[in-house]
């Protein structure tokens, strides 16, 4: 059967398929929040019990020693190409919650698009991934390719387990390509292909004072205030253009070559209307370089979240007894994540004045990444992107960080394809997550091109 | 009767009066939330009963367009002085409340204590004065001066209405003296008369930068991260030996003299002893002034509070939209709170940076306070405290600020007399707020003997 059969296909199918959508985002499987373990293991079955239903085999949910991964696989194309598919059905937390014009895990189709945690990062792929399988099984009765698909619960909260996991299980992932669906098109909705992310180093500082919070008059002008200290240190990682001051920080880091810097000046990009997206009146980053570049290529520190004494309505006269900063540094090529953390912890540990403790603890990492561009598995994605957007992709520097894509290369020595397929502003872990649907039923379309394109080379 | 009379009455009455003691405490009125202001009117229906069923006369729950100041009098001693008593009867908020050991509106009686919100501020101290008066009255049938009570309900929540509600009723309040009892004893539980009260400027700043949370690797080292900006900020606002650098903030501060450093260098105080009790290695304050120096003597710039962004368990990879921070200044004589608002406005505003907007709110302010040390009233107070306490009291400067002490001598025309008998160690403002029994007890007795003390001075 051709192209234009599953085309028939999916048409007659698009209210169940958007049903079956709305129904997976509806699972709250928020992976950092112990009490929501148990949402996270529905999302798994929930996947497992699609991933037979539509024709998979060997279907597992398989533990971790966190949350499981999900395995599944269909291997009847003995002269074809084997793709191992990764994504994640784990989200992100949902606050702040008002912030949210329909209930995160109530998703809805509204206008163009689906909103709902998840929509985009990253059920949503997965979905288009399960739909593009379903439709070829279901009109073919075959797969062009070999494919394996596995599926993560912990990519939001650090991924421990992957690593593991892959390792014991690499003789049974054997394959020729990895293909990763988390990443997305380029500003103005432009079909993208990614090969660069940047590595990630995620850490908590605990600035302790007095024992308990003091009455700010009593003491005030006594005693170091744990909250003024952790500003201090915290406004001494930075300097006012935004480098980071931590010593040996840029060391390793690969410099763009000229090569980089035309190809990421030649991107289309409108900073103007970028910076009135975001609802900012200017640009900020480390001087001498562009956006884009500072986006996708160079490492960056910033204040995730901060906390201390009182937050409450009115005025609470206290000297708080500790303060709270969770600080993360998105890595490029070049820098190790365990290095990092090692140069910040003890920079801090300096930086901290006397009359408090103060604590670092490494929460997560993820090594950057840097994806060849000229494989043909990058060249069947790019056409298959042509022929159903109508636009050949662009290459990007994605400023995310999928410590997976470094894991499948180091541990499996899979060559990686980062085709993914969320709009740019997709509002991926801030509230009003959304997919464009017109992307999501084009992506279905995509998949079963490029299952095609890739049956065409040789293994 | 003579005092001994009282005594016996008072060692009658003993456990009656530690379970109203309790019950006042029981009343959860924390006037800086708004859905806590019934149990806030409870408090003041609770003194206006106490007052009558006592002997006190013209008792009022007097509206100021917020909570009720609380009125009573007794005027027959036509030879004798009129003395002015304030205390007030809202509490502080009780966060961290993991941090009591038993709950903060359940008080109790424990070893030589009572623990509970407001066991010390103020609550415990209206309890004290109620008690004394009552004793005299039960056994004697009159008393020795006359006596107004005033008692706020908004003092822990900036005393917005009660310069207006004085100001209406300066008429009603004619009085020689005013007492308030609303500070401590020093250091070692030496009992003391405060002479001098720091003022307070307590503000909100707002940093806000892009319209939603921001996925941090997408966006990071595009944009201004308000979490950074505001540390940058508060970083600013202080030198690292504890000098606040906006401009100006020193210039109307009225130096300490001779005198003044020899008198505080003079006050028994054991600066390892008071670190230790605090949980802190290391002293922190402005250089070139002692500890006790900077506590009451020097104005300050403490963060009573600041938040932004992911606060939850784990790593959530996001730029926040939006920090925020609650700072105030204590202040010192010669110290304006409007002048030093504007100042701090101002230097908060060229220190934000571009790419964020940044916002000051005033939230509350209050002035500071030198008392006459050589008043008649003071040293019959002090009289008081040694016949009761067998110990005369040390002169100090009370860190914390005490708004309506400066209200009552520029609206009444008053000399006040601060008279309070908190011990040092109390944990007000903080979890495990408590009253040393002995010098609840006690301070019963010197009420007393100093009201006896009064009524030997000429009107």
């Amino acid at each position: 059967m051709s192209v234009s059969d599953i085309e028939t296909y999916l048409k007659q199918t698009a209210s169940t398929r958007l049903e079956s959508y709305l129904e997976f985002l509806r699972i709250p499987s928020i992976s950092t929040l112990p009490e929501n373990e148990s949402n996270c293991r529905d999302a798994a079955s929930w996947l497992a019990t699609e991933l037979k239903r539509i024709g998979i085999e060997n279907v597992e949910v398989s533990e971790t020693g966190g949350l499981p991964m999900v395995y599944g696989d269909w291997l009847h194309a003995p002269d074809a190409q084997t793709v191992l598919v990764y994504g994640h059905y784990d989200v992100q937390p949902v606050e702040p919650l008002d912030a949210w014009e329909s209930a995160p895990f109530e998703p809805v189709a509204r206008g163009n698009g689906v909103y709902g945690r998840g929509a985009s990062d990253d059920k949503g792929q997965i979905h288009i991934h399960l739909k593009a399988v379903e439709s070829l099984l279901a009109t073919r009765g075959d797969l062009p390719v070999n494919l394996r698909f596995i599926f993560e619960g912990e990519e939001e909260a650090g991924s421990a387990n992957l690593a593991p996991w892959l390792k014991k299980n690499s003789e049974r992932l054997s394959a020729d390509v990895a293909v990763i669906s988390d990443t997305g098109f380029f500003d103005g909705n432009i079909p993208a292909i990614t090969i660069g992310l940047r590595g990630i180093v995620y850490i908590q500082v605990d600035v302790t004072g007095p024992t308990i919070d003091l009455h700010s008059g009593s003491f005030g002008g006594t005693v170091q205030n744990p909250a003024n200290a952790l500003c201090g240190i915290i406004s001494r990682l930075k300097d006012e253009s935004g480098r980071v001051l931590v010593p040996g920080f840029y060391d390793s880091v690969v410099p763009l070559s000229d090569r980089d810097h035309k190809a990421l000046a030649e991107l289309p990009f409108d900073e103007a209307e970028y910076l009135a997206s975001l609802g900012v009146s200017d640009a900020f980053g480390e001087v001498g370089y562009t956006t884009l570049e500072r986006r996708g290529a160079r490492p960056t520190l910033d204040v995730n979240g901060m906390w201390g004494g009182f937050q409450g309505e009115g005025s609470k006269t206290i000297i708080p007894a500790s303060a709270h900063a969770k600080i993360s540094c998105r890595l490029v090529a070049g820098q190790d994540p365990d290095d990092i953390f090692s140069k910040l912890t003890s920079f801090i540990g300096e930086l901290s004045p006397s009359g408090v403790e103060t604590n670092v603890e490494f929460l997560s990492g993820g090594r950057p990444s840097l994806t060849p561009l000229d494989h043909p598995a990058v060249r069947a994605a790019a056409d298959a992107l042509l022929t159903t957007f109508g636009r050949a992709p662009v290459y990007v520097r994605e400023g995310g960080s999928i410590p997976v894509c470094e894991n499948l290369e180091s541990i499996l020595g899979l060559p990686v394809v980062l085709l993914g397929f969320t709009p740019p502003n997709d509002n991926a872990h801030a509230p009003n997550e959304w997919m464009d649907l017109n992307n999501y039923e084009t992506a279905i379309r995509t998949l079963v091109v490029y299952w095609d394109n890739l049956a065409t080379l040789s293994r």
